[in-house]
């Protein structure tokens, strides 16, 4: 722990532990109480604002206080380079991701006008946009010293007193590296979790598949045993992955709730979901992407998303469209009359 | 057309007639290949979106204007009272019709709460709450003179210059209204439409399963032949739900996009399905709500929804929180960088 509240780990030794403690830090279940009280109280029929109820209680418990708030809500969104890009697995040049970290910067995507009309502080990072990782078909993408530098930039993103991190990402090939990941965690065929991405079609969905399948063959300690989570990590991930499941860890660490977004930030997440069931217990899926590999995963994390829009765009999009839900869940809470107080008739008196 | 630009009927008579004539007036397909070419140059991979593109190419088309808006959005919440609930078909006493237009119009409800936070104008009309409808196991619901008065209630309600309209509604027991309405337009076994409504038991729900029975036995000629759905409206319904039914009639006629809200509002907007199979094309399903028959009702009316978050208080909210994801579609739409602005290369350039 940092002077300013922020985490910052020494060494990627001490993850493993510090995650196999998280079972012992859950929600606040008193808070949740006061929320489920109070929804009981609040004009309208019992449960009958479903899952918005839900995000409510959610939002208390890991705010550890029973009126939650979103006052302030970081949507933070990690950028990256992959050496696999070299196996021409993405209809974009890899020059693409540089340039959207700089259209990120401007306010011209999308991210940028779903935070402005949600209410998120976006912040980006760009981890070594020029040093792209190692082509993990040949060898692992990131060394130990690169691996905890991106994990310490995650973390260190997380500002200890934000009411909800959203968590986003940015990196031409990376839904090669997602697949990749996803199958090392959870198995299954290479084909089980390659999609078309940003738009391949199926010839170069074929080859992706191959690109997954002969990084996999060549990382089998990765895929036989129960295998290292970090390690699957080192081998296929990128830097952006490596900061996201710094932040989601840092998040759970510090007990701020999280939304997560598509395929890969899920895939990034569930490498602390691999070495804590409970891990992302602080996270919801904001929504379920259009890329086929998402809804597997989801699956896997045992994680019912918000929506299902057919979004597959990334950046946080999905999670950002889910902060305007949440919006309302809370709004919700902490806004209406109780029964009492507007002399609203309960269920079952006669009168 | 009155003065104001607004809409009233002179008779009942009048409305098949219109309701035929609207297959000619469709969706501005200028309009909406505009904003479908603006989409291809936006910074996100081609539809990557998903419905957000969707919800943007929707509301330009019925707006018809090439870049669409979200100044003027109404949500009209309509309320009546029901003589059937005199066969006790709901866990609340009919005195809370009343008492929850009082909450809506002192802010307490979760209506107000949602409206305020995604940016609609409530208006709430209270429709002859201290006269029921006539208990329809017993004989029609409304005359003529009632149901004409009802309809033009949701006619006149609709403001021509709004952006969009959200429809809503509140009436102690008209989850039977709305099953015996489904049942009798489109089929199938009472049973098929019934559910808790606001919370009944097993043995309350097939008390209400008898009571719409009883009521479709009693109004055969509109479940043995096509019937005249306004027939089946008047039979069946309450004021309410004749006065959503005018109001997405008026919307249609104006060519103002709707957001329907969940089983009580689109069972009300069927009758205009029926009279047209085209009658709702201006209409998007907000959500699918937790009482059984609203999914088999989407699914007769061929709507996909755009929420599935368990919820079933009606009053629009489901609507409601739909407006959160249109303007974030609008949000993207009108505020997105081209790739030609931003310097960002497109899909299958080679850099």
């Amino acid at each position: 722990m940092r002077a300013d509240g922020r985490i910052a780990f020494a060494g990627i030794s001490e993850i493993s532990d510090l995650a196999a403690g998280l079972t012992d830090r859950d929600a606040d279940s008193a808070a949740v109480a006061m929320v489920r009280t109070r929804q009981s109280r609040l004009t309208k029929p019992q449960g009958s604002l479903g899952r918005l109820e839900d995000m409510a209680a959610f939002l208390a418990g890991w705010q550890r206080r029973a009126m939650p708030r979103l006052d302030t809500v970081q949507a933070l969104v990690f950028a990256g380079n992959h050496g696999v890009c070299e196996q021409g697995i993405s209809p974009y040049p890899q020059s693409v991701t540089a340039q959207m970290v700089d259209n990120f910067r401007r306010g011209g995507a999308a991210i940028n006008q779903l935070c402005r009309i949600y209410g998120a502080d976006l912040s980006v990072t760009a981890l070594d946009l020029d040093r792209p990782t190692a082509d993990f078909t040949q060898g692992p993408a990131l060394d130990e010293a690169a691996l905890l530098a991106a994990v310490n930039a995650g973390v260190g993103a997380v500002d200890p007193g934000a009411d909800l991190v959203l968590l986003g990402e940015m990196g031409i090939g990376n839904s090669t590296v997602a697949a990749g990941l996803a199958c090392a965690l959870f198995g299954g065929d290479p084909a089980d979790w390659v999609g078309p991405g940003t738009g391949l079609d199926g010839a170069g969905i074929a080859r992706k598949t191959a690109v997954v399948a002969a990084a996999l063959a060549r990382h089998t300690r990765c895929v036989d045993t129960p295998a290292d989570p970090l390690a699957i990590l080192a081998s296929l991930g990128g830097r952006e992955q490596a900061a996201l499941f710094g932040a989601v860890l840092a998040a759970r660490l510090l007990s701020v709730p999280v939304l997560l977004d598509g395929f890969i930030c899920c895939a990034a997440a569930a490498v602390l979901h691999a070495l804590n069931p409970q891990g992302l217990d602080h996270a919801l899926a904001g929504h379920c992407s259009a890329e086929p590999g998402h809804a597997r995963l989801l699956a896997c994390l045992d994680k019912e998303p918000l929506l299902d829009l057919g979004m597959r765009l990334g950046e946080g999009t999905g999670a950002a469209v889910a902060l305007g839900l949440l919006r309302g869940a809370l709004a919700c809470h902490t806004g209406m009359a109780t029964f009492a107080d507007a002399g609203v008739d309960e269920a079952g008196v006669q009168t």
